[in-house]
């Protein structure tokens, strides 16, 4: 705890941002760029241990980012460690698959109910866009819905910012409103029914810079019933909530099943991996594609995989998660009572999301997110949090500690202004 | 040399594809698909060392494929495997990069004569494919050149299969001829000069199903006149010959710098990366795109490919995989002609590519592959194989008896015909 009162140094952050501003552009790119973060934000890593990080100050943080999801059983945790370097000894990226392969399929096929089979990659963007001409190719159709704002990756088809983005690339998108089944119905008219390949949904909301939205199980299932009246594929996005809220597919408690879903990001504990699995009915779609990379029969992601998926189940990660992320949403609720804050918690308690209210500018999430890092706990002000199975009562409760300085530190603010 | 006279047996490779069939599409996808193949070659891998691999009835190969590329010091390489262990160690996929970053970026541009700044991803296409927005980006322009049949990945915007692809994924590509200048010049009139971001080309044409050509220096520097006429980019794709042909990139022994490149498969002998290296006149669109992934930032395949990289140069691994090719080529030169067999070798020695004259549906090839296959020696029918720095004169050698049988076993089938 002695973190919460001492002064972090930054220097060799700052000289790495300084040579890194030279030979990578804007210094730093992509979701892990701090260039919008508070200057509290350390912007390299040195090593993690379980839920711990230390930057390259040799600061430490309890990091409730989980590198943005995919650190679900913690940091080097013991049996993915096992499974992945065994396999590294054999043989990684070879001239061919080796046998694990076939285990993580079988493994997929037999833990999701929609699954028959998978199909693998190395990215939640790479899944999310392989399923374009999959459903394409199976449904002789060109055209898609998706959830307005919805994010589904960083491709030209999807990502959240337009530069180098042509009409083009977006010609074939059109978009209904996140839970509302009357404009998914338009949208289909929209497009001519019978031109749409595919519906993209995520198991719920959870697009950064907005507060979570759940789902309604009767959107889910009237979602089903509309591709099924107008033959297009229904599509589940479970890149980010993949495994946390539920261990299988996210709506398997609505009773829904989608015919394609995308995975990455927790299914192998931090190892490169993603993977489309898909029903009979679009088999063939995969079967007619070309789709492919030098790394995606990689064995040892595979192997990290198989690890983490049996021991998600073994450990009861899905229960552990939600106790240790309903401890920190309880303790929030409550210091924000005692500092006199209104927020809003929203969406899972696995994944949560803290916002201020009437923050549109995301001022005193700023605020609330640098105190934090400068007590030892990385959040992030935008972006929803990720608990793994590695956040223990201790860990939360250091948490509490920064956040209690850091509600401390918004309340100042709102005194000043 | 045993190897080339005992029957193999795959009865472990034949119940895996059982497996597979049913839980993957086809049994399997993507270039590492055996299904086109002859029933000689493995689908599954047990493990590999140096230039060798085991398939998982126990069986060994000399491995001339090289993963298709990525593995050019060797499989387990130790100066590899001990930088990828020291990292992993420490952390992979954190909740940011790690210094290595820095340091991999500050080698590409201490390395790649064009290079003012590096982004890293995951993969070959990816990187192909990050080129479009970043291009577009940078000059404002929407529509680029290719060359027809060039092989830049498996996106739709470039996959080989038209399945699933739509015909607003291309409606920005024009197409010229390789290496036909003319041809360049007659496809910037047709799209309109002033609306072309990039012309794309390979270093030299290197395309699965037919035979290699190198780069006249003439329709390099006559490329790069023309992009610069129109205020077009040059990029270059790196991906597959990247580091094999020259240490650095391939053109700069003509003195053509392009202005983007794209690298992977062989920059981290077997982990999984891909690179952009971009001039300060593209860093702007770099910087204007939002582009990531959740492995990008992973630490473990750039602390490989420093490691690569520094190998790369202290072992002389150009000059090494070129007295290997070279050896390999003469080799199949004379046994070609004491069995009385045309065939033609193209490209580069260090990416060997044999063909059998008139062979137009490959019928020789598939049968010189197979008891190539059936000999201990892992090549392509189709597509160029890959030497690396651990081919040693002896593996040659043993590639070499094995390819004599595959000439007799022509032979037989040209006299049978």
């Amino acid at each position: 705890m002695a973190q919460v009162s001492t002064e972090r140094t930054r220097t060799a952050d700052a000289a790495l941002r300084a040579r890194a501003r030279s030979v990578m552009p804007a210094g730093m790119y992509g979701h892990l760029s701090v260039n919008l973060l508070p200057a509290e934000y350390p912007q390299f890593y040195d090593h993690a241990e379980g839920c711990h990080v230390w930057d390259v100050d040799g600061n430490e943080y309890v990091d409730l980012m989980c590198s943005f999801g995919p650190i679900i059983l913690g940091h080097r945790h013991p049996a993915v460690e096992q499974a992945a370097n065994a396999q590294l000894a054999r043989g990684d990226t070879m001239s061919g698959p080796g046998r694990v392969m076939v285990e993580l399929a079988e493994l997929f096929v037999d833990r999701v109910d929609h699954a028959d089979w998978a199909m693998f990659a190395k990215n939640g963007t790479v899944a999310t866009t392989l399923w374009l001409p999959i459903a394409r190719a199976a449904t002789g159709r060109n055209r898609v819905l998706a959830a307005s704002g919805a994010y589904h990756g960083a491709a030209p088809w999807c990502t959240i910012k337009l530069d180098g983005v042509t009409p083009e690339d977006r010609a074939n998108n059109f978009y209904y409103t996140f839970t509302d089944l009357g404009s998914v119905e338009r949208a289909f008219q929209e497009a001519g029914p019978e031109q749409v390949a595919a519906v993209f949904v995520s198991p719920f909301r959870h697009d950064a810079g907005h507060d979570q939205e759940m789902t309604d199980p009767d959107f889910a299932r009237g979602l089903r019933a509309l591709c099924d009246r107008y033959g297009a594929a229904l599509v589940i996005d479970e890149v980010r909530a993949g495994f946390r809220i539920v261990h299988g597919g996210t709506w398997e408690p609505f009773g829904v099943r989608p015919d394609l879903s995308a995975w990455s990001k927790a299914i192998a504990n931090g190892y490169p991996l993603g993977a489309v699995l898909g029903n009979d009915a679009m088999r063939v779609g995969a079967e007619r594609i070309f789709a492919t990379g030098s790394f995606w029969f990689q064995s040892v992601p595979m192997a990290a995989s198989v690890a983490t998926i049996t021991a998600l189940r073994e450990e009861n990660a899905v229960e552990r998660m939600e106790a240790a992320g309903q401890m920190l949403r309880d303790g929030l609720a409550d210091q924000a009572s005692s500092h006199g804050i209104q927020i809003r918690q929203t969406g899972p308690v696995q994944m949560p999301n803290l916002s201020f209210v009437g923050d549109t500018h995301f001022e005193r999430a700023m605020v609330f997110a640098a105190a934090a890092a400068e007590g030892g706990a990385l959040i992030h002000p935008r972006h929803n949090w990720f608990l793994s199975a590695a956040h223990e009562a201790d860990d939360i409760k250091r948490v509490l500690e920064a956040t209690d300085v850091a509600f401390a530190a918004v309340r100042r603010r709102d005194v000043r202004d």
